[in-house]
């Protein structure tokens, strides 16, 4: 089986406090935001987007990014990172005390013109400051790709053009660049010739899988992935969140759903699961809604038979 | 990649008409039996398993299989199966004109007692001369293994186990055996060392994988299963029924998802997607239900979005 050859340790980035929060219309409070992602620390994240440091005239839903950070504190062996769209999202990180920032480019030119209003080498033309700056401040960047396995607009997106966005960033600066399925409609022959055509040009352990569930791949693409060598995963505790730009595409994998996969095909993330499931709870039950993890409802089913 | 050695042809075995409706407790009328079998024959479908001749007193849903089997008549290029406990379960569905039978063992001894009251080896034993029967009368049949992957009761299951009930089925005539992961706790790595714990005995294509989604797994384990070389799966259209006698194990991978992720794949099933999705609405109204296939689910969320 080539599967002896899956990467031993995983890298988990806890993308529920932005990614997931993000998209939520009414307001999450402050103090929620902060005790989710203290749950997940003491679950063992140790990488965590806690923030966006956009517009809170466009998302109002992260205008409470500093506060947040300034009361977690810095955590040695933690990374908290934000997404920033320019250098005055990038000050107002550096001030907030980020260990990492990211930006955010599509491997789709409709995706990329609808979403951030602009095509996508300009996005990457914007983004140059902002990486040359951070990496003076040395804090990290990340880059985001969208779209990598199909675009709402347009559909199949060509995997060279994803190696192209990846490749570009990469040697601008960031550190790492997660791939994202936006949409969900990945599966994994089609996520392992995308990552393939990126680790041409860039190396496999700069290369973030961040996959969606919503047409039930997501597993299916994580463990693909894990035969192309790649070994960080962005999911979102409880699959919260999604895309709001992209209709329909609520789905993020769920951190409970990634961990206990790694942790059956024998691989560490350093992440207890049931700690991690008390977090996912904890926010299920703030945002009034059940869990979108298939691990955290087969659990809780199992629970609730033993306890009758 | 090893992805390029995937079978090429893939057998969809739908179970939903039995496996399926089996778990509901409102009787489902003959005529909606009926006409979900002739929607999934309209999308393609070559090989149901429709009825079930056990008795009605324990399964009175599956009371009216003969009717059902009656009125649909033989089809040519189409095998219709039915479970059959012992001999007169067997007459029965050749007297209903079933072209193949299946039989029911586990890999698990407290789950074969719970089941069906008898130890594996016992269970067995009975079978023989059903199968005996059933070859001389040129009925082919399928032998079923649950709890492959876990069992409700006992956890873990030694691959060896279930290699060893497998190649009992097979050396007493089964020239199929269905490989299921009742409760859906099984994960890649492991699908793939119990396969290949089978394959030391019966040949690959004599194999078939049954999985279910309640752990959110079944992709990715159909994907495994493809790579060990297994190129027969059945599901359930609609995602419908689960099993009975394990609680909270509803989750039959729907059809939908599994001909979803084998198109993309690039492998062939004869199934046309878009009628068996309306197949699926079909018996998800029906039975006044959301469909649990991921795939049917996203696509009438973007159809939504196209009519509004």
């Amino acid at each position: 089986m080539s599967d002896q050859q899956l990467p031993p340790n995983i890298k988990i980035v806890e993308v529920g406090p932005r990614d997931g929060l993000q998209n939520e219309v009414a307001f999450v409070p402050t103090s929620t935001k902060i005790e989710l992602i203290r749950r997940l620390l003491n679950a063992g994240v140790t990488h965590i987007e806690a923030a966006a440091f956009v517009s809170p005239k466009w998302v109002p839903q992260m205008a409470d990014g500093a506060q947040v950070l300034r009361e977690i504190g810095r955590r040695d062996g933690v990374s908290f990172s934000a997404l920033v769209p320019n250098l005055k999202g990038l000050d107002a990180a550096l001030e907030a005390g980020c260990d990492e920032v990211a930006v955010f480019a599509a491997a789709s030119e409709t995706f990329s013109q609808r979403n951030i209003n602009c095509s996508i080498v300009e996005s990457i033309d914007r983004f140059a400051p902002v990486i040359e700056k951070a990496r003076r401040e040395g804090v990290r960047v990340r880059g985001y790709v969208s779209c990598v396995l199909g675009c709402p607009f347009e559909g199949e997106i060509d995997p060279l053009r994803v190696a192209s966005v990846t490749a570009h960033l990469y040697r601008m600066g960031c550190y790492e660049i997660s791939l994202g399925d936006t949409i969900g409609t990945g599966t994994p022959l089609k996520a392992r010739r995308m990552i393939e055509a990126c680790t041409k040009h860039v190396p496999v352990s700069a290369l973030a899988g961040h996959f969606h569930d919503t047409w039930g791949m997501a597993t299916a693409n994580v463990y693909a992935a894990l035969q192309s060598g790649v070994a960080t995963f962005d999911s979102s505790v409880s699959g919260i969140g999604g895309c709001p730009y992209s209709p329909g595409a609520t789905g993020n994998v769920a951190t409970e759903d990634v961990v206990y996969l790694c942790h059956e095909l024998g691989l560490h993330t350093g992440v207890d699961l049931s700690a991690l499931m008390e977090a996912g709870e904890f926010i299920s039950t703030s945002l009034m809604r059940s869990s979108s993890s298939r691990v955290a409802r087969a659990m809780a089913a199992r629970h609730a038979r033993r306890v009758s």
